[in-house]
């Protein structure tokens, strides 16, 4: 696998930099964007800066050399060392991962390098959540508040408290497993900047290690804040780790997903004691967030038959099968408590699956819906006493008259644990273009709260994504996630959006494109038009250009 | 230029059908899905039929053979004709076409065929709206009951009594210019199905005839409802004649960019009787509607210096220009009366523009955009005594949380005349991606009330859409219209949605391309997927299909 480093603009004009920890010796990536000058009437005036916010890490710093081989720097270590609440381990804990190791590295699709693990010490409680309910600012903490602030002042909007306080309340969450030390910690809450989550995977069908690489590369690149494992194929653990070593966001897995192949697919055999196995062995490697559908009861099988597409959640199907066939309560909600000692240790989140998701638009706000979030809500509270980090999944399918309810709900009944909803989808007639249908639905759930949005791509429905899937399913929900900045009145969401638009009335393209939120593509489609440069472009013509003739009406001078 | 037909699905389950009136001889075109048999547990069980409503006229006839240089069937013709208000001239009206007409047909882009136009008897009051007015229910207002019905049976909904009521209380529009009889009739109205319009159109720096006719034959086939020529460049007389004599769907313009043409692209140098002229020659070509730039004064001028963005429609600084420069009242505004005096005759419909459009995120719901709608509620008052049929024409960039503000105050302003809307973009930092960014706020605002929507293509901003590029566009915005009119409870919205779900959770995958809105891209990125027929698809394998093992944990059979 070869090197990966983002495209920069040719004029040199976009930049990486890093802004200093005040409490902590940290620092925090962006990308600063240096406007060129306006020339107006003859005379020069400087227009400064924009500085965005960039989830890419040292994959677009040109000091940093990266070897996929290797893995990331492992920025967070230092941090994790020197906390007395934690030690590393000599050797793995989980039987399944043990076995791995004893094999030796023999595949060329392995990750040759192991690091071993950390692990809370017994009886401390070492996540972000319990440190901010002691009233530690931890270095995520100060790291996420500098991040979101995006200014090169200071501001007083998301203080370093501010973070503390909404992760001590429940009401934000920052993802960092003391086992992905590579990953730049990143906050989710409803007042912070939205969040997207991209998914990726191999399934039994299509797909290799190196080709799901890349993809995740470019997601970070592309602006993706966390990214989702989905593997059900071959080498499901090793997947998993080429992507977590080269990840500088947070990972999230559903590991039901590993469980089952562990049972050859066969989902009445799955057990707590191959699941709790899964977990270990992915807490140690340095997952994130788990998605768990806990929620999913047995009473609430009934529900099913009312609907029109029944479970379209795959670990949903999963434990409703598991359910049915061994005639039990969900183990996942039976060993909730175990499930949560065990991520606490590591400081895994808890992603609450909605395994009840609406499939279409006729299932959306059913009973089925209502009737799970009521227990994701229960299960809230227990994670919470456990210090364990919580998000709770939402849909789906649901059309845009009905998506407001689902805010408000989530809300009351999680007791303002951060939502992350698929879209939702507001049509079902969009196959192909689900992606657009599904964006439409993730702008206005951000907007009433929604803290960080699943994409979809345009292949949902029909196959997996590829590589430019990917891109057009991250870009419409940067554009979902950053029109939900706008309506909320995030402080730092308009500087962006007033900086183009001032560039586009003053024909200044090359700041177009840098601001814009996929510049490649902005500057493609605008071609070898010659109007680079002119005070028009190609779509008006000279006679046509409103703003050419805007200007020249208003007080405004004249452009060079 | 070669014939064009519709690709249909080689299973031959998608056929046009046609469904006739009961108070005229009238036959309404739609597109019947006969859906696949459900075959569960052994047992056939039938599925039906489902009927979508069909923009694309005679194109997708197989009875019929459309040759491009005689133009499609004159299907309104024989109302015309027997209606005892309405005359055949014996010449043009207008100073400009009647030298065309000197010249002959010496070029080969000029269309080979010649019509008489027809017009108004002196007096008399031939508008759909008067017609309503008078409580007749016109061959149109039946035509549309039986199409926004989109039912084999009949419904209580929307009956013809409906629409014309709708039509009489100015709430809704039919665009039917009695020189386009080869149009099929449709409504822009809040209480009936959401429309899209679509912009084509060269400009002086690209483009030519031939593309543009088959950009707009596309737009039709591909669902949008209206289509606006907005060409500037040469021959825009000849260009648009192509595009009429084509257009199964009604026809706007701006007529000040044609006649800016005619006194070489100086604005200052308009004059009534240029833009008289030109409006005579539109009106006796056959455009459904025009946009006129009327509500834009010259106390408007000083808001524009508090803009970020200035003014960025084209028919807005032009008129900005001229009043500018001739220190004299919009005469577009001055000379209304007379304006639609002269629409009255032929049934043009006015969209009254709005110049002072927001162009920036910034500029939203400012002092200038709603100054400006103010007067589009005075001139709304106007047109109706003159029995034209008004529709409104709004934003442009609006953020999330300030749409419904512009729906509310247009339908109390402008007393529930049709809103018609450009996008709202919500962002300004999406080049390249607008068309999602606007249908976003598309979606919203339809939702909301918005009549129509007019489409944004992903090269806004940029340069000139292509044919790909105007399909991605048009996608876009049927997804936003359909997704408002699920959310609005439009009853024939839902049977589709429904429909493709069961499809979906039987696994017919015909039956889910044929009722998804775009058939064709559905089909190939499904691919040569090896799950055609089986019970699970390439997205996850037969292992972690939900829907596969929800139906074995649910009481639905098995599927084959």
């Amino acid at each position: 696998m070869k090197e990966t480093k983002m495209e920069c603009d040719s004029s040199n004009k976009t930049k990486k930099i890093y802004l200093f920890g005040k409490m902590h010796p940290i620092k925090v990536g962006m990308r600063k964007v240096e406007l060129t000058d306006t020339i107006e009437d003859g005379k020069r005036r400087e227009n400064g800066c924009v500085l965005l916010y960039d989830t890419s890490g040292v994959l677009t710093d040109e000091n940093e050399k990266v070897d996929i081989k290797k893995g990331l720097p492992r920025l967070r270590e230092e941090w994790i060392k020197q906390r007395e609440d934690i030690e590393r381990l000599s050797e793995f804990s989980s039987k399944y991962r043990n076995e791995i190791s004893k094999k030796g590295i023999s595949n060329e699709n392995y990750f040759p390098l192991e690091n071993l693990p950390y692990k809370a010490k017994k009886g401390k409680a070492i996540t972000q959540m319990a440190m901010a309910k002691q009233g530690i600012i931890t270095p995520e903490m100060e790291y996420v508040s500098i991040r979101e602030n995006l200014s090169l002042q200071e501001t007083s909007y998301i203080t370093p408290e501010f973070v503390r306080q909404e992760v001590a309340s429940g009401r934000a969450v920052i993802p960092s497993n003391i086992n992905h030390p590579e990953s730049e910690p990143m906050i989710i809450g409803s007042k912070f900047m939205v969040k997207i989550n991209t998914n990726i995977g191999n399934s039994s069908l299509s797909s290799d290690i190196e080709k799901e690489v890349e993809k995740s590369l470019s997601s970070c690149l592309w602006g993706g804040d966390t990214l989702m494992d989905l593997s059900t194929g071959k080498d499901i653990h090793q997947t998993r780790e080429w992507i977590i070593r080269n990840s500088p966001v947070p990972i999230g897995t559903v590991p039901i997903y590993q469980a089952l192949e562990k049972v050859n697919g066969k989902a009445e055999e799955l057990n707590w004691e191959i699941y709790r196995d899964t977990l270990i062995e992915q807490c140690e490697q340095g997952v994130d967030y788990f998605t768990i559908h806990a929620g999913l009861l047995k009473e609430h099988l009934p529900l099913i038959n009312k609907r029109l597409t029944g479970i379209v959640s795959r670990g949903g199907s999963i434990m409703a099968k598991w359910m049915k066939e061994n005639n039990k309560e969900n183990f996942l909600y039976t060993h909730f408590e175990d499930i949560c000692q065990i991520l606490s240790n590591y400081d895994v989140a808890v992603s609450l699956g909605d395994g009840l998701r609406p499939g279409s638009i006729f299932d959306a706000n059913d009973e089925a819906q209502f009737g799970e979030l009521d227990t994701l809500g229960q299960l809230t509270l227990i994670a919470w006493q456990n210090n364990v980090q919580v998000i709770i999944e939402g849909p789906g399918h649901v059309p845009l008259n009905k998506i407001k309810e689902n805010m408000d709900r989530q809300r009351e009944k999680c007791f303002s644990a951060p939502f992350y909803t698929l879209g939702p989808i507001t049509t079902d007639i969009s196959p192909g273009y689900d992606h657009i249908s599904s964006a439409i639905g993730a702008a206005l759930i951000g907007w009433y709260g929604t803290a960080m949005l699943c994409y979809v791509t345009p292949k949902e429905h029909l196959s997996l994504p590829n590589k430019e899937d990917v891109r057009n399913g991250i870009m419409a929900y940067k554009i979902a996630a950053h029109a939900a900045d706008l309506a909320k009145g995030h402080p730092a969401a308009m500087i962006r959006d007033n900086a183009l638009s001032k560039a586009r009335y003053e024909f200044r393209w090359i700041d177009q494109f840098n601001l814009s939120i996929d510049p490649q593509r902005a500057r493609e489609y605008f071609g070898n038009n010659n109007s680079h440069g002119t005070p028009y472009c190609t779509m008006c013509g000279p006679n046509f250009c409103a703003m050419r003739i805007s200007r020249e009406v208003s007080n405004k001078g004249k452009i060079e």
